[in-house]
């Protein structure tokens, strides 16, 4: 479906397979939450918590499971899943200005680049020797792309984004603003107190639909690539080591740091500003919450955490200064287990 | 008062509204920590332990609160808050290179940009369609600005910025390199395992008189606009997600992430790598120290923790090997005690 | 040695300043992990648990200790450090792409630069006016540098970086993709709530053989410079604040970051996602273990921590409620010592 001003309600429903109860004619222009919907408005429940929005909601209409609609007097969409209902309305309405197609006159480009006619390079981009972009690609301003980078086809560049020589990039990509992919990653020895640098000789493989954060960074192997596999989503601020693997459909959270030679799998979620060791491997479906770092290999799916919520800072204080107490407690804990029992 | 390469101590004194001791012809041509002062330059004290300075400094003036004034040989500037003072007089001595005026040949517009003909645009920036830049703009070379940007009057842009379309920035705000507003909220359904991207509908607004530090992200909204009040100040590297509220006079330090829709309050202070869960509400004023993570909403102003200082490692690894042990000590202690008051 | 393709064993015998056992007209083309190793390929020994692979590796040959050379069977390179070996030999590997000595006809340069007739500015470059480029310096595309910047012998910068006026960066340095050195840091001064201003009225000074990651910020000085001493290796994503000094070789890893007037020594290591408090001094020969805060100053070299690993939620969940009764138990522990010894 092409992207409208507004859609009626039938529209919608066939977009989201969903049963229409009401009035199909009736007129949406845009998506609210509940509590802010207005008239010309459709909005959805996910949160139980927010039920009590179904009674006042000024919404044309909504989006809810089965067992939510009684009691409903505005017009309804049902569906099993409102969330991934939801997910997928917000195409229909977000703001896609119109592609210009064509490189900008600006543009520099090495020697042998093959652009498809189809895509779209924005002003001042700068392009090595040897790039590849595909059909249907869009570049943002201000983008600097290494010798022999491959973008695939339908992916999007935003601006001002830097990947290095040999960098790959799969189709339907969305790299976000100040993102740098391919950056040498942190590897040196050491000699005598100097450092010897060890040159990064991989590069980054990104496959397809991945979404890459604003100035994330992902830095380029040592010897073999950092692979980021298909399905992959990576939010902003997130620092990516090099030699690592990524598995299809992991979800990474904003201000993680993933070290050096990490396996990580497919499905896992990573909250934010979670930290993993480096060379440890985690396994599929792995859940890490906020601010939990990582130190050994996960081999059982499940949740895992290490963050500890903040507390009134006093009561803090005195949980820190107990905990450096803890070993003199264990000690006299176990001399008074032998001095009860031997009485 | 127009910068100038000197002053005398009875123009800073004017300036500040200090009352003045000493010699009023006294030239000041730099600022500088009370230890390391020179002729020529003029000093002040803040923190009571480098009161021992005091005497020894070569300051040709110091900054004082009255009680320190006696015994002090040197000129003086009486003020009650010299960390303030010192604070206004550094806009004095601030190297400003002269504004050029005007938008560089080399800047391309889309259509229907309004600039005001004061502002000041280097070399290489790209505006999308109908962005508005207001008076005593100055944006540096290579910011991107997407459509329907607006940039109030006097606000400075420092270079390579990204603003995605629609960000709405207010009067005198500061941003610095890198930084990247309006990029995607992290947002996204899962379809059976595979994740459906929720496009951001939203977008960015930044009240009067905020400053955002270096490679900082703010992402735009998923149906409303996550919004910085005027007055916030942003250090580096900080995250924001979308939805997010900042009040105002809120101050974040570097390495700091905010999950998506968190509301912040007026007058708090978020020390540096602090990480704030999502969906959570932080009542006004209310500090929290260094490396902490807030899981749940903060109604109480006061001061909330929850750091760890580090310790000698191998005291850390035992501290770390009891707290594993809690469980089975609470246990035994319970049993213990009941052991002992049966006796 | 200059670059080549391909090289024979003894070439390298000679430039590793090795032993060589087995056949010096070897041909090798790359470098390689033991177990991924194939005809054509060098390797090394490292770490000891992939000792097993010394049997069954296809690599051409090995770089090895005296000690591991027996039993295996293909061509050898005897040294004393193989990691050593193997960094010094990925220079000899790296692909280098043909140096267009010279300045990119779209580079924009203020005036009074002096820019050495062997160094290369990219595309789409701005510099300010008194900029001062050295013999052999390689600028990417889309930087910008301030005034009075000055960039040493033979330093490299990639793509999107943005160095404010006066920065100074010494002989050899390597600057990642994304990085900002010189915005301001993060100072005011309260005055009834608003916050006033600091202006930062230092620089950054750069030594020499620095390294820094993309994306990394490295924040001006209040008064005094920033500085970063020769040797200091930064990984991406690092946050320096204001008035920090860094001593000579000192390596810090990603995410981590410095509040402003750190003192950090020579030769320390400070892993992943540490935070460093502000004001105060770290000595020589400090390692800092990942994701550890750290709230004091530090006088003895050693190893530090905080960091917590992650367990499973139910786990770590259960603890964190013991902890929450650590004073309880402690309370309860003395009582029933009292008892105890009462009887």
């Amino acid at each position: 479906m092409q992207n409208k001003k507004q859609y009626i309600l039938s529209e919608l429903a066939v977009f989201l397979n969903a049963d229409l109860i009401g009035d199909g004619q009736c007129l949406i222009s845009s998506i609210a939450p509940l509590d802010k919907a207005v008239s010309g408005q459709i909005s959805f429940l996910e949160n139980p918590k927010y039920k009590e929005y179904l009674v006042t909601t000024k919404a044309s209409a909504l989006i809810l499971r089965k067992s939510d609609a009684p009691n409903v007097s505005t017009n309804i969409l049902i569906v099993a899943d409102p969330y991934l209902a939801y997910a997928k309305l917000t195409s229909l309405f977000v703001h896609k200005p119109s592609l210009v197609t064509g490189v900008h006159a600006t543009v520099i480009c090495g020697e042998n680049c093959s652009i498809d006619p189809t895509a779209k390079i924005d002003a001042y981009c700068v392009l090595g020797n040897e790039v590849r972009i595909a059909a249907g690609v869009s570049i943002g301003s201000g983008c600097v792309l290494g010798a022999n980078v491959s973008i695939g086809e339908n992916s999007q560049l935003n601006a001002n984004i830097t990947l290095y020589n040999d960098v790959e990039i799969g189709k339907r990509v969305l790299i976000h603003g100040g993102a740098v992919l391919g950056a040498d990653g942190f590897g040196m020895a050491n000699d005598r107190g100097k450092w010897v640098k060890i040159h990064q000789l991989g590069s980054v493989i990104v496959g397809d639909d991945v979404e890459i954060g604003a100035n994330t960074t992902i830095d380029r192997g040592a010897l073999e690539d950092t692979v980021i596999a298909s399905g992959v989503k990576l939010d902003n601020q997130i620092q990516i080591g090099h030699n690592v693997r990524i598995g299809e459909n992991t979800a990474i959270a904003g201000c993680t740091g993933i070290a050096g030679s990490v396996v990580i799998g497919k499905n896992c979620v990573l909250a934010g500003g979670v930290g993993i060791n480096g060379h440890i491997e985690i396994t599929d479906g792995v859940i890490v919450t906020a601010m939990s770092g990582v130190e050994k290999s996960i081999t059982k799916p499940g949740v895992y955490s290490s963050g500890i919520p903040a507390k009134p800072h006093i009561t803090w204080w005195r949980i820190l200064a107990r905990l450096l107490q803890l070993d003199d407690f264990a000690k006299r804990l176990s001399k008074l287990e032998k001095e009860v029992c031997n009485k």
